[in-house]
């Protein structure tokens, strides 16, 4: 297979492990370039950065790799990477992760890994957003990386079709373990919060933010369900957060204003 | 209709005039609670803070009203509200804006303002997200302001069904010059980025995130047409990123799988 061009980022940080895993499966498939929060972004969802300017900084942790930090968000890195790094150059992939943690069902929106790879999906480039069932950071990554490389060759050889952009999550579980890949949607759930509240040197107070991930879809065609049966799952995702089913019953609202204001 | 518990927030932060014209048109409806960013954090989009604590100072800006602002990202304010300031009452309605400048098409994904209504969905809280096609500080909201009454009445009256989350967008036009309102899906849509390149006063270069939207849809049914056309748009909104299309013709791949790896 001819070199291919393939943008790698994540959302824990230049330094975490699971980004040097995916570089390491990566860069047997093409020239890859790194770039990558300086500091964790976890939970960041889509945001951007606009008031306030962004830093750039090429480093050298990646050998022969091309690699930066930056001082934004992931998808600021993704955005800083198309338009100063690679100077316009569209990459033939993006591969954001390895995540140490769940991105599967309602993480998706927390989430800077799959906002990186989303915001690079929005951009035409067929984009894949990795995360292993393991928050720990010497998370074991070899079974993730083997998924890796099957799905990155997959998508680089034109794989996708009708999306350009896979949530793919990994059990913690040893690769001999793994019952194989699903192709799923994205299970219903929420996190149900709590506040661990305190006080500071100064007596003021403070909340920090925790809680518990709660599914509520049993369904079989699951992400969640996939991976609690040992599966790795794969959601084809998309940008579109229309309820398409709500448009016709919700026409009645049209006539309720004309009978109000009119 | 009996007075009914309703969360006001915003992406603009607690100053925004924009949040202030919400507030007096929600007051007609019930006991309003405003739980604001003390900052601006527009295109926060789900943005969580879990690294740090948050701050929440009881603030007297708005007369009678309890209000409280918050360091945190329009996301936190829903989840503080809920758990701190509410101490787990469910309110009635959530609405979040009214957002200086537009919300429509793929800038959903990025805007905190969508997002702290979305937080709410989450919970089960039928929720709204107001913005006006207008970016400036002294904006007109009198138009916004007559839709959001119309809408606020139909949602607490039980007007949703099939989603919890509309995405109101309202042009930028005197009230006697709208056209009316109009349930729209989701434009297909995304930001043409730049970066203003620049020196900072010791010398090192930084980047500053600009652009230009642009819409890549231009069906007759988008949110996007129907605000060009004069119209609020009222888009029924989810949490489900999910291409269902997509999921059979990817099957193929847990075959590709099994050849590889068994």
């Amino acid at each position: 297979m001819e070199k291919k061009l393939i943008l790698v980022t994540n959302d824990d940080g230049i330094a975490a492990p699971g980004l040097h895993a995916l570089v390491e499966v990566a860069s047997r498939f093409g020239q890859v370039y790194i770039v990558a929060p300086d500091s964790p972004q976890s939970a960041q969802g889509h945001a951007i950065t606009i008031a306030e300017p962004l830093r750039l900084r090429q480093v050298d942790m990646f050998d022969e790799h091309e690699a930066w930090e930056c001082s934004g968000t992931p998808v600021d890195c993704v955005k800083l990477a198309r338009h100063v790094v690679l100077k316009g150059r569209k990459p033939d992939l993006c591969v954001s992760g390895i995540n140490h943690g769940s991105n599967a069902s309602i993480n998706i929106i927390y989430s800077g890994t799959l906002s990186a790879a989303m915001e690079a999906s929005l951009e035409g480039i067929p984009s894949i957003g990795f995360s292993l069932l393991d928050y720990s950071w010497d998370a074991d990554f070899s079974a993730a990386q083997h998924y890796a490389r099957i799905l990155i060759e997959w998508v680089l050889c034109g794989g996708l079709s009708g999306c350009n952009l896979l949530n793919v999550n990994v059990p913690k579980l040893p690769l001999s373990e793994i019952a194989g890949m699903r192709i799923c949607r994205q299970a219903r759930g929420r996190w149900e919060e709590d506040f661990m509240e305190g006080r500071d040197p100064r007596g003021e107070p403070y909340y920090w933010l925790t809680g518990r991930f709660v599914c509520e879809d049993d369904g079989p065609d699951t992400d969640v369900g996939a991976l609690m049966r040992g599966y790795v799952s794969v959601v084809p995702t998309g940008h579109d957060l229309t309820v398409h089913g709500a448009i016709e019953p919700l026409r009645e609202l049209e006539q309720v204003q004309a009978k109000i204001s009119r």
